[in-house]
């Protein structure tokens, strides 16, 4: 058959998704997924919603969530989009700032995702390497995204873990002649946040999900916070109802419960230097992370073979292929009887003579 | 500030949906929803739904969904893609196969959403208008469409209900020289569809939505059937995890009720034939309609006249402004009761002397 697709599509070969295994019996470190379940508030929400609800269009705007979270962040209401999901964010984002003479600059690594939206755009991607074993910043960022018309940076970084420190963040939003997303899905499980940094830069946007800290990876929610004028043009290209009744509902009770969130973000992050520790002693190369996860490289540098020996004992993490990613393996941090079988096996296979 | 959005972003409106009014007392006839709940096995489903699937990411493929759905019509697996509602299919569609140098060709009156989606790709639009009073499909579509890479047509059409003879619809799939997108939102309250046409066009993609007939407007639930070389492409542009975990299941539950599905289409089929009956009696001009909605002229012509009336007498029907749709409003079945306080009305208005 002809194909009618754009070229762009043809040429595509998308985004391969983290492996979701129908196997219940294995330890799943490889989704970043939060190892509790949500807030009870938010499965009594859902509950809740009655068939009246479930057959009238929900509101397009998802008001009562997005007040609420404008409220937290001291940002005006229109100032907030929520998505089905931070991917829906990020695609309205692409579509809207990036084209074939509109280009997009990245850093590597970084989320995968990027450069696959980018193509869908016909943009062209500029590819910033960051720095040394620490995946650091490097100096000159602005002068190699110059001509690009969209930034994006990950903090905390996936699959690397670390925060760029902020006031070089910020130099980043006050310097680049373009808009800028901060994509901070990991701030929840992070030291601090640029959300503040909104106020200061029409031309950032930040992008949250309820994905990880949440738990809400099965709801599909997430959420931008930017100027007002970013907010109104990335309205134009939301689906009008993008977030079904319930996800609004049971989101907004997530997001109420604070203290739930506190709790159990406080219990990954301790969970999360007990895991690092740990792989520490087994003599990996284990950078500090402000994320729930960690990335880590063995012993001997075997990122792939670590990977597999895990999966052939039922612990599933990712491997990203490739000369820098391809040293380490990237480990969500579970519960610590998890954590504790990841560990047993590892000392297994690297126990210091 | 400076804006960075694409250009095309920057000139666009928006697609204005239809009012979701607040207050709970309006008989809200407006938007084709529903006047009766999901099925009680939806609802089952949905708060049977535990913390660990709101935890986890959902099945990326929605694959229990796709199987019922190409078990039902008759066609594989890998010629179903389902959607956050239609609306993510329409989205999907619209990026996969126009842009600047593939026109979208639409025919008028019909969905006013295409317009805006093909402008959010910069795509140019062949507008065909439809024939005569009865808004029928007119002979020359094809030479119309020449030069359009996409070809949208809605059956049974909105606003106006009816449905386009299906050896015309046929015919247009055999000889166009681009993808065909058959909208099939109100198929299940019609006396045909043209789902088996895709076994027979690889170039055809039909697309349905559970909004109306299921009932599950706040749900978000579409999905579309084509060859598996366009299931294939258009995946590419899905966003990984479109669909969640309580819509998969509660949707599932719901495409499973085929007894409830039946019944609830039937009361409405019924309904539409004694509502467009007691318009008619009124002196309104109305067509058949094959949808969940009556397409009425009111006897003086005044659409928006009406379309007022009805409003202050807390009664929502939809009024679409134009010289040919300006005569007109569309009318959404509701339940018996509905239906008889919006006829009460009309009478009072146009009784005849």
């Amino acid at each position: 058959m002809k194909s009618y697709f754009r070229p762009e599509i043809d040429a595509l070969a998308g985004y391969t998704p983290g492996e979701q295994p129908r196997m219940r019996r294995l330890i799943k470190l490889n989704t970043n997924e939060n190892p509790y379940p949500p807030s009870p508030r938010a499965l009594e929400a859902m509950r809740a919603v009655p068939g009246e609800a479930m057959r009238r269009y929900p509101d397009p705007a998802a008001d009562a969530l997005c007040e609420a979270i404008a409220r937290r962040f001291g940002v005006a209401r229109d100032q907030v989009i929520a998505g089905n999901g931070s991917d829906d964010i990020l695609t309205m984002v692409f579509r809207a700032f990036t084209d074939p003479v509109r280009p997009v600059a990245v850093l590597e690594p970084s989320y995968s995702l990027y450069p696959v939206l980018a193509a869908m755009q016909g943009a062209p991607v500029i590819r910033i390497p960051l720095a040394g074993d620490d995946f650091a910043l490097p100096d000159d960022v602005l002068a190699q995204a110059a001509g690009a018309n969209f930034l994006a940076v990950v903090r905390p970084n996936a699959p690397t873990g670390n925060a760029f420190p902020k006031p070089a963040v910020r130099a980043l939003c006050a310097g680049f002649d373009g808009m800028v997303m901060i994509d901070e899905a990991y701030a929840d499980f992070a030291d601090d946040n640029c959300m503040d940094l909104v106020k200061e830069f029409p031309n950032l946007v930040v992008s949250r999900t309820f994905s990880k800290s949440y738990s809400f990876a099965g709801m599909r929610l997430g959420f931008a916070v930017s100027s007002p004028e970013v907010i109104f043009g990335l309205n134009k290209l939301k689906d009008s109802y993008n977030l079904d009744a319930v996800t609004q509902a049971a989101g907004l009770a997530a997001f109420e419960d604070a203290a739930y969130l506190a709790d159990t973000v406080a219990r990954i992050r301790r969970d999360r230097e007990l895991l690092r520790e740990g792989l520490l002693k087994l003599g990996f190369q284990v950078g500090k992370s402000e994320a729930n996860f960690l990335f880590a490289a063995p012993p001997d540098g075997d990122g792939e073979g670590y990977f597999r020996y895990l999966r052939e004992n039922a612990v599933i993490v990712r491997y990203f292929p490739g000369p820098v990613t391809g040293r380490y393996v990237r480990i969500t941090v579970g519960t610590p009887e998890q954590n504790k079988e990841l560990l047993d096996l590892t000392a297994k296979r690297f126990k210091k003579a």
